[in-house]
């Protein structure tokens, strides 16, 4: 009866970011569990069927199921909790469904499970008895530093991994000159006062349509959110990070 | 003539953190640089010997090199540029001696090429004719917080990445609940005021030897000081790294 549960980062869309240990916790799992979220971003569940299909052998059953949507709330924590709940009550009935005896259970975690990722709270909220394990993952964000050869810090100096919302409800963060970006729907980089300031820009990071560009926040702001915007429309969804730095180190 | 230099992220001290395109980078080159830092950290080179002779066919011939030791100066960042100034020209001249007609290079890289390392900075000395490329790696802060099952951020929350110095020189830095830090020989979690702050604190992560701690602030940093100095007594070297959260999410 005893279920084990591995959290396994797999990278950020190229099949090649998977390290060993994703490899192996994968193929010792008995069942993978495999979350549809819409039509929209039916591009990165089929990611997920194709490095399974890569990966695995017969020993592990995949299964599919769907997560619920989000209800959108006026109180964003609140209604974040309360899916995360919905979310770890559908993975129980998924367990005991499939894994009555017990055994060893996989969800595939895009990028690192670490990095704005609710898996782990999910899992925190399962049954105690449950054993977790984690695998990292390669993150988008260095997905986006591989593509541009650049380091994320400057020498010595901090960096501030941060979300779009809150870059364009407080503008930049005092104190320091490296910012990473993520979840950012609107290109709250287009909003900031760009003098000094470069950008390095990713999207699809790892896929075969990746897209990059950087240069000087001045020069190249207004191309990458026509480019964002045309590459959206071209494929119905879009995900994109960008490294922001100012002061000596930026160029 | 042509030269191709592959800097490959390795992970952080577990050769299961290898990635499948670490794997093949590894494998496409005709000759893979080893640097000997000194005899202290030779557990480092050590792994990255066992990687090689895991990973690799007859086709990669591997080398090892001595690195020049940094000059103590009162200018960190000055005596920094010199030392990279210097180690440019060492691969230069063993470019010159292993690949005289060409061919593929590779560089392992702990960890992430682009967290907290010169290896980009380095290779950006060298002619400009030098085909680049970059594979990410498990960075240590992965590492960590694999070890522990624990996010990096808060939901939807900023983190700050930064060094034992800056946190030790400036305090706790205002406008962020979570700090990630690196490079610190000095334990400066121990000088802060601990009040509702938790650390989730990790050395040689991914190692046989892996030691992990956490918990209030207040009740385990004397703990870990302490643990922290018999570890590195026992092994003659210590890398360690720690998350420390503050607010409602620390617990
Ligand atoms: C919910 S977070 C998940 C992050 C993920 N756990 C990681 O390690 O990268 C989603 C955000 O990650 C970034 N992201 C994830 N995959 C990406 C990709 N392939 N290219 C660009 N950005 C990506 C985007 O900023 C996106 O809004
Ligand atoms: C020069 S930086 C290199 C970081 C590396 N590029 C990475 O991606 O993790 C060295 C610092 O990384 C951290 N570190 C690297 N490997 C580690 C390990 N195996 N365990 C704990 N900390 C580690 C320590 O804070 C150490 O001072």
């Amino acid at each position: 009866m005893a279920i084990e549960l591995a959290l396994i980062g797999i990278g950020t869309g190229n099949p090649d970011h998977l390290t060993r240990a994703a490899e192996t916790a994968m193929r010792a799992a008995n069942l993978i569990l495999l979350p549809r979220k819409g039509a929209a971003k039916s591009d990165l569940i089929d990611l997920r069927r194709a490095i399974c299909a890569d990966v695995l052998t017969d020993t592990t059953r995949v299964v599919e199921f769907d997560l619920p949507s989000r209800e959108a709330q006026p109180d964003y924590l609140d209604a974040v909790d309360r899916w995360h709940d919905a979310i770890a009550a559908i993975w129980a009935r998924e367990i005991a469904t499939h894994l009555p005896d017990g055994g060893r259970l996989a969800l595939l975690v895009w990028g690192d499970p670490s990095l704005y990722d609710s898996t782990i709270r999910i899992a925190r909220r399962l049954d105690a008895r449950i054993r977790l394990s984690f695998i990292p993952g390669i993150t988008s964000l260095q997905a986006l530093t591989a593509a541009h050869g650049v380091p994320l810090n400057a020498l010595a100096a901090p960096v501030l991994v941060t979300t779009g919302r809150r870059l364009r409800d407080g503008g930049w963060p005092s104190g320091v000159d490296t910012l990473a970006v993520m979840l950012d729907g609107h290109c709250a980089f287009a909003d900031l006062p760009p003098l000094g300031v470069h950008i390095w820009w990713g999207a699809y990071l790892g896929m075969p349509h990746q897209a990059i560009d950087a240069g000087p926040l001045a020069d190249v702001a207004a191309r990458i959110v026509a480019t964002r915007a045309a590459l959206r429309a071209e494929h119905g969804w879009i995900m994109d990070t960008y490294l922001l730095r100012r002061g000596e180190d930026a160029r």
